[in-house]
């Protein structure tokens, strides 16, 4: 197998997705890393890396590491606020890229995103690690192979510890929200499940009892109307106790026309005309490796483009309809 | 104790609320009972009353048995579209009226109640059943005594199976639809355990694959903006396989300042600082012992008229915005 090269923006949050997906990757060689900005630093990443046997180049300006490397693949977890500018560098150069979520942080910055890669269609995904959760995995393996019948209506759920944050997360300029956060998992998790097309949301978020983390939102719910009369909602939350017995209460269920199914507390049970029973997990690949499968064509990938899109206008208006206190509809059709 | 008399018009849905209740009242004594319409019978319900010691008069015209009987309180649980008519006729003769949910089906018939209701302010409540179920009782009292802090984010969900229906089911003139029957116990928890006010609600209704029932929703979800930023949706189904272990998936959940609780599966569990446990359940008043205490003055009484018309107004409202597909704005203060 030919040597994969990477580059990596960054090491904000969700590093070890890739970090982690690497290491099953033997074929697969960091060439350079850069940080995300003058005031960003990637002592970790690159500390991990030599750890890891691979030797990348470090670089003070991600375009010129671009330029030199040309990368098989760009990863992106840099900070928030450059997501998009650093998609549309990799775009103008035709190299893939696996970008934290979301890829945009604005509408204008996604309409920027829509036309570049329209122009250039490089694989392009984001950091939806849901996905690759077993207990979602096998849910979504269940719906699609029919069990629950068609889709009728979606709840998902997110509900985290606060904790300590960096200050990024204070401001919205930097953090981007906790739609687009936290509640870019759920619209991910709708739109995968549905297999359906968004037509209109209204959400609502608050930032009271925050801790004092200037705009961070600490609590959302968002309600999609999606095509089909299909509905969905989404309960995102910060307030989950210091005591509870893990980070995270994340939730999925789909009620369709022939069952009800259920990701709950890392298990999954299915109810239909049988009665009701936990399935067993399934194996989900590494979104890294599932990614580099797209890239190299040697499988189709559990994430695209389009989606990537779709599921990023989809927060941002789930956030302007927060924001502006009523409905947004979705004009455009996806791709 | 003096003898409390009652009337009941009607058999429908929960007469067993108002049977069951009744043994707990030895002091109640049921004097009268009227069919709901010239195509309504009360056979079950007198048989049932005679075995259980009452020799109730049988009128096939209620206003006379009111006139006639003069009770102490009456019992409405005929057509969901004469609900309002005959709390009507109720509070003009100054008796007290427990009415099925919805008391109203439309707006129109809210506003005419509200106005006699404010003229008659006579005790008023209805068959909001899931508050005198143990775990959503055991909830309330929870969230009233503070363990966790202030309520931010409500999540109410009714799950049912759907089963045969009579026709009045098929049509929303004589069902009223989804939300206000299912939706209005699930929005009775939210206003009941949020002691917030509704300011605005977006919601979504499908009758598809309703097994040909005509206009009944099967599926529905509501997301409302309560006062103080607080956050409520409800997830509103009929899509319950017949294999399920039993009719109902009810929950409740509540996630605030200081921990997260929840009803499921008949059991509450309840997450703080401390970490995760479940709670004991509490043993609640029937909801008929509950009413009769308010109309004789010995109780508070957990319902009261004026939170029957709120609920009442939310869910006509929460229809409205499905149908329409947009938000509805909550203009009226609650009394």
């Amino acid at each position: 197998m030919e040597t994969l090269t990477l580059c990596i923006i960054g090491e904000r949050g969700h590093t070890n997705y890739v970090l982690d997906g690497l290491k099953d990757l033997p074929h697969a060689r960091v060439a350079g890393i850069s940080p995300g900005g003058a005031a960003e630093g990637v002592e970790f990443l690159n500390a991990a890396l030599h750890c890891m046997g691979h030797e990348p180049r470090l670089y003070a300006e991600y375009r010129q590491m671009l330029d030199r490397e040309r990368p098989d693949l760009l990863c992106v977890i840099g900070p928030f606020e450059r997501h998009a500018e650093m998609c549309l560098e990799a775009f103008a150069r035709g190299i893939p890229v696996l970008c934290e979520k979301p890829v945009a942080l604005t509408l204008d910055e996604l309409a920027r995103l829509r036309d570049a890669w329209q122009v250039n269609p490089v694989p392009f995904a984001s950091l939806m690690g849901m996905r690759f959760e077993s207990p979602f995995y096998t849910l979504f393996q269940a719906v699609k192979a029919g069990v629950i019948g068609d889709p009728r209506l979606i709840q998902a759920q997110k509900s985290y510890r606060l904790g300590a944050r960096p200050d990024y997360y204070f401001r919205r300029e930097t953090y981007g929200g906790t739609i687009p956060w936290v509640g870019s998992h759920a619209v991910d998790l709708i739109h995968w499940l549905s297999g359906q097309r968004f037509e209109s949301v209204f959400a609502t978020h608050s930032a009271q009892n925050n801790a004092g983390y200037g705009t961070m939102e600490v609590s959302a719910q968002m309600q999609f109307v999606l095509s089909g009369g299909v509905a969905a909602s989404a309960s995102l939350d910060y307030l989950r106790p210091s005591g509870a017995p893990s980070h995270g209460d994340d939730r999925a269920r789909v009620a369709g026309t022939l069952g009800v199914i259920e990701a709950r507390a890392g298990r999954v049970w299915l109810i239909d005309a049988q009665g009701e029973r936990e399935l067993a997990l399934r194996e989900p690949p590494s979104l890294l490796a599932d990614f580099v499968a797209q890239v190299e064509g040697s499988g189709e990938g559990m994430q695209d483009g389009a989606q990537t899109l779709a599921v990023t206008e989809a927060c941002l208006l789930a956030r302007q309809s927060a924001d502006e206190g009523r409905v947004v509809r979705f004009v455009q059709e996806e791709a």
